[in-house]
């Protein structure tokens, strides 16, 4: 069956290198753990000093909690059915959330203990968050909290995912730009708060190198990267360091196909668009230890369960056998890790997640 | 956070009809437990006399073996890496494969049980098998088989899954006519091995009343169905037997947009389109114990991995409130189940699965 593989040496050069550039621009590091999910994976971050996280749900911060974190910020907009879980983890470390709204301040009436809250801001993405340009209810919001002697304003969280959609320097340099601005426009119009600014998407984080006004950074897919980072302009096929191994079972003439078992339980139903045909994933190219790209691109152009079906493998479909392993880089590498709950080392050692 | 609950009274009412349309048509039920994967929802099949199921992979041929169950159909092209699995399972209960290639049954002389196995066969879905019209290859893979003392031909599988892809009764009863000739033809061809024909996609077992020449069906969806099996036309709103709870974090006045805990990692990726916009949910009503068909549908447009966004709610959006739950049925059930891992019946109860 399906297992995903992990190259530890790529996964530690992609963490110093952004680790790197966080140190370069002075910039605090909150790496997301939401695409490894893995205690272990975030000991790597330790290595290089870090010692703060971002996780995207107060389930994922307990487990890390549980795992040591001290500082963890919850970068999902606070759900008010959560409250006594807060409370819990409030208790013995320090939270941070994000709020977008005042209604959920009511709510927070409940806290009983200390719990930092950004504001969650929009500067074009359009999914959650305070329009940028929105300063009375980012007034609001900061005034209708200072009656909680147990929420503290610490600043704020823009998550410029549109960056998702670019695929050109110029397309991210717009929307990073943009973002920047409004975040420094806020923190001078809320100077009285010594507000911070937290920012980051791997695109973003990993392409530019303007990073003024900006307090923290919090890039998460970037520890593994992707097919999908690769075809934004964040990564190159060298760098991406999860790999599903799948057995082929099955091989078809007519249209040069392949049967892998590998399907949306394994991989998500995420795709891309190549040549206007989706891709559930490439091939990669096995090497001594590892992968690289494979000289000639070979999609999975459709899955269904359990099954995943190559298209028109060509050259690749004639030295394929029945029986035989392949590597196939994943379009989602968050999706695919949540699927699949654990990996495995190239050295052949499990790794576990909160999933496992 | 989301929980994913399941409404027994309705579940129990789609097995009941299928199972009074197998009695009606005098077919042998072999459901699939892909859909569910739980043991306990699987015995709630008992109770209408099935003794025999479907699964899609040896992982959960398995965990129904080890809850009891005695005659497994593994309904994938049989991965040659699997042999040692196969011949754990093939020791202690009746196993059957499905084969589509002479290759494979180079690894299968490693078999040391009795197996029996199916030929799949590709009747226009395009996915695997054998194509329909290729005796020579069924024929060389009955021959090849015939050395094998632990091998035995059992009859042919066909999955006309291209029945997911229609939305009108005309255009599957074209699919259904195409697949069940075929498979009558085959078993004329072959009839010295008095070979079954085994079929089932939901959609077909659930619109069609013409089985002739089918021994057996293993349909699996129409345990939950969802919205896709709506779209097609398998199933009413009301039929849908599972359905998320998803607490509301978010109110967005710019498009009346609400936030829901409930991502990628819950519902998965899949969508279906209507009136051309990517639907990934859509919300039903509440009633005293379950939920029906809103009055005006509410879908979930976007998702990202943890963040539902829910598009133009209209009246709704004013009278949702941050901290309500609301409840969304899935697009595709077998897939949501999967990545929830256990269910919540309107009594209370969880119900466990594989993943559990």
């Amino acid at each position: 069956m399906p297992s995903l593989f992990l190259d530890k040496t790529k996964c530690l050069t992609n963490i110093e290198k952004m680790a790197g550039k966080t140190r370069q621009h002075q910039l605090s590091f909150r790496p997301h753990c939401k695409t490894h999910q893995s205690a272990e994976i975030a000991n790597w971050f330790r290595d290089v000093g870090v010692c703060k996280i971002t996780v995207s749900s107060l389930r994922m911060a307990r487990y890390f909690a549980d795992h040591g974190w001290k500082d963890i910020l919850v970068a999902f907009p606070f759900s008010p059915l959560e409250i006594e879980v807060l409370n819990q983890l409030a208790e013995k470390c320090k939270i941070s959330i994000l709020l977008d709204n005042c209604e959920t301040l009511l709510f927070l009436k409940q806290v009983r203990h200390q719990v930092e809250f950004y504001i969650d801001i929009d500067t074009g993405y359009g999914r959650t968050g305070v329009k940028s340009d929105d300063l009375q209810k980012v007034g609001e919001i900061i005034q209708g909290s200072l009656g909680n002697r147990h929420l503290k304003f610490a600043g704020f969280y823009c998550h410029a995912g549109h960056s998702y959609k670019t695929t050109t320097q110029q397309e991210r340099l717009k929307i990073h730009q943009k973002a920047i601005k409004d975040l420094q426009t806020l923190k001078k119009q809320f100077s009285q708060h010594a507000p911070k600014a937290v920012y980051g998407d791997t695109p973003n984080c990993s392409t530019q190198n303007d990073f003024e006004g900006i307090d923290e950074i919090t890039p998460g897919n970037f520890v593994f990267f992707d097919l999908m980072q690769r075809h934004i302009g964040s990564c190159i096929t060298e760098e991406i360091a999860v790999a599903m191994s799948c057995p082929i079972a099955g091989k078809y003439p007519e249209g040069k196909r392949l049967l892998v078992h590998g399907g949306a339980i394994h991989f998500s139903k995420e795709f891309l668009k190549i040549d206007d045909k989706a891709v559930f994933g490439e091939i990669a190219e096995p090497t001594n230890n590892g992968w690289c790209a494979s000289s000639v691109p070979v999609h999975l152009n459709s899955i269904s369960q359990e099954h995943g079906i190559l298209e028109n493998c060509g050259e690749f479909y004639d030295r394929a056998k029945i029986g035989d392993t392949i590597l196939i880089l994943p379009p989602h590498s968050c999706l695919t890790a949540n699927l699949m709950k654990e990996f495995r080392t190239m050295e052949g050692k499990i790794i576990t997640t909160l999933n496992s």
